[in-house]
């Protein structure tokens, strides 16, 4: 595979994200590697404007990832094994960019598995693009078989509640829980989509609602405090989430808000499921107790648009993910099933027997 | 009582709420009646600016309750009796005026209640400022007694989370929910308020916090989605929400997000108040499946200061209350006292007995 050809063609043939440039239809990843570089969907002026950004050095790449001109962990992990590649092509020392990497967020997994399986491969002496573009076809495959194995879950007729984005700009293409929604609307399945707007970045109004147009899936933004008026008054069938840490035991880490939807759909027997490539889970941690908590800046929460919106003299709190207890998921839809968290060791086999 | 001097006394008497203008302290309430017309602080344009309205028709007390320049179920009540006696002082047809007051907002039981008092005020010969004013301190007056019963249930060092604004800008002064958290901390206790933003129109970021911040409470702004990560995590002792209407069996219509604040409290065994003047019990409704949901502008979700956050193209569904199941109130605090679930129908004898 050379670097600049094969590439494209890659992406030809994985790419299924429709979006519309000047009234045409392309089909793009939300992150992709050409001539030496990243190129990415600037997530941060979504969904008003579709700007591409290219990054030739690997302190660019650690500024989109902390500064979440892309976000979502799988691309994110996609995003760091490319800043691994151009670490290598432009002669920099691979582990510390591997330290500049990891430092760039805390609670995303992939974002550490992606970084150590290219060192790995570039240890071994393995082509580090080919290493990268690998890493993202696998990541970007496994969101596809995601969907494959999500959407039977799906009824005509659901009413799905989704959190945050957890979509292909999340994850390359396909996305985690917007792959079943995916395939189950290709299929013809009429359904619906409540998406939750997702304070304080508004992911969801902003990302999720975007993908949702583009592909032409009927939906609604709600506030995230209506979603619980929609579960109580059984106008919601089923609540799909992505998740950035998934423990060995089932508990996982989410965007903010996603424990509360989680309770919720629990109290009102909405089955909610969690769609997540096996590379999420982290088995080094038994439970969610270990996972660490993202605290981002107050002014997300006090400005927005960088007008404020509290009084000068309130602070904020901003927590950007919670953990979700095991016991309030009723499945975690992966790429090599669905299984429920007392079916967990079992996926935990496959995991361990693929050295994954 | 005449309509000039003694308002003001009033006012002096029993304003608590301290606002600074240009730099010095003064005491106000929310909204007052003055030479003929109806004085409010244009609640729209807090927290980064106070600005008082004057309104001198019925039409524009209706404006002014619709267009939530005064919003909070108490407030909009002592506002509508407040146009009711506008709409006797300029000569204008008492029965249409409460017909236009009453179709304003569809939630509040205080607006209806409120109308018909005066209605009754007006049919017998009273004088109808004089009425008007005998309403708002009534109500200000309970909230004064809300504060006083429910201040011993906050114990020193508690960490307490509120939802949307049920202070002093909501009722005229004190709060219902505020009302306790004023007390308390005027008592001395060490307390910290979490304040939930409230999406989509941010009373908690804008309104809640002002207050707080006038008093000198320390407070922090969270997402709303971020109340469930401080609850489960053991960061927060209590919560206290004020309510729009109350059904006789105890289930309450709240700010949108309410219900999902109460169920994941229970889940973590944090108590839940509900904080509200008995007058907000609609006893013609057993329970809570009856209460009008209002559902107001998509924009309120779609834009943010008039500009577009979510895709032209998307939709949203915006409910501005929810209703939560009484079984998960720990208490109704009252002006009669805290009374559980299960001791309301104690509390709807005194009510009965009081014909409110």
């Amino acid at each position: 595979m050379n670097r600049d050809g094969e590439v494209f063609l890659s992406i030809e043939r994985y790419a299924l994200m429709r979006v519309k440039i000047d009234g045409d239809k392309k089909e793009i990843r939300s992150v992709w590697f050409e001539k030496g570089r990243v190129l990415m969907i600037d997530q941060r002026k979504l969904p008003l404007s579709l700007e591409i950004k290219g990054l030739g050095t690997v302190d660019e790449v650690c500024i989109s990832i902390r500064e979440m001109w892309v976000r979502g962990a799988p691309a994110i992990g996609i995003t760091a094994a490319y800043g691994m590649a151009i670490a290598s092509l432009t002669g920099e020392d691979v582990k510390s960019a591997a330290e500049k990497l990891k430092a760039t967020r805390p609670t995303a997994f992939d974002l550490f598995y992606a970084v150590d399986y290219m060192l790995e491969k570039i240890n071994i002496g393995d082509d580090p693009v080919v290493a990268a573009e690998e890493y993202a076809n696998i990541i970007i495959e496994k969101c596809r078989s995601i969907g494959n194995e999500g959407a039977p879950l799906i009824k005509d007729g659901f009413r799905i509640l989704t959190h945050c984005n957890a979509g292909a700009l999340a994850t390359g293409d396909y996305g985690t829980s917007l792959s079943p929604i995916r395939t189950a609307f290709s299929e013809g399945k009429i359904i619906f989509v409540f998406v939750d707007e997702t304070r304080p970045r508004l992911q969801g109004a902003r990302l999720t609602a975007w993908e949702l147009y583009q592909e032409g899936v009927p939906h609604a933004v709600i506030a995230d405090n209506a979603a619980g008026h929609y579960m109580r008054t059984g106008q919601i069938d089923m609540v799909i989430v992505g998740a950035d840490r998934i423990a060995g035991n089932g508990d996982f880490a989410n965007k903010i808000g996603t424990y509360e939807k989680a309770v919720i759909a629990k109290e009102n027997g909405i089955p909610f499921y969690v769609a997540a490539p096996a590379s999420t889970f982290d088995l080094s941690l038994p439970g969610g107790g270990k996972i660490p908590i993202e605290e981002r800046d107050e002014k997300e929460v006090l400005e927005f648009g960088g007008v404020r919106i509290a009084p000068h003299g309130s602070s904020a709190r901003n927590p950007a993910f919670d953990v979700t207890p095991a016991r309030y998921v009723t499945g975690f839809i992966t790429e090599y099933g669905v299984f429920t968290p007392e079916e967990l060791p079992s996926l935990i086999l496959i995991i361990k027997g693929r050295g994954e």
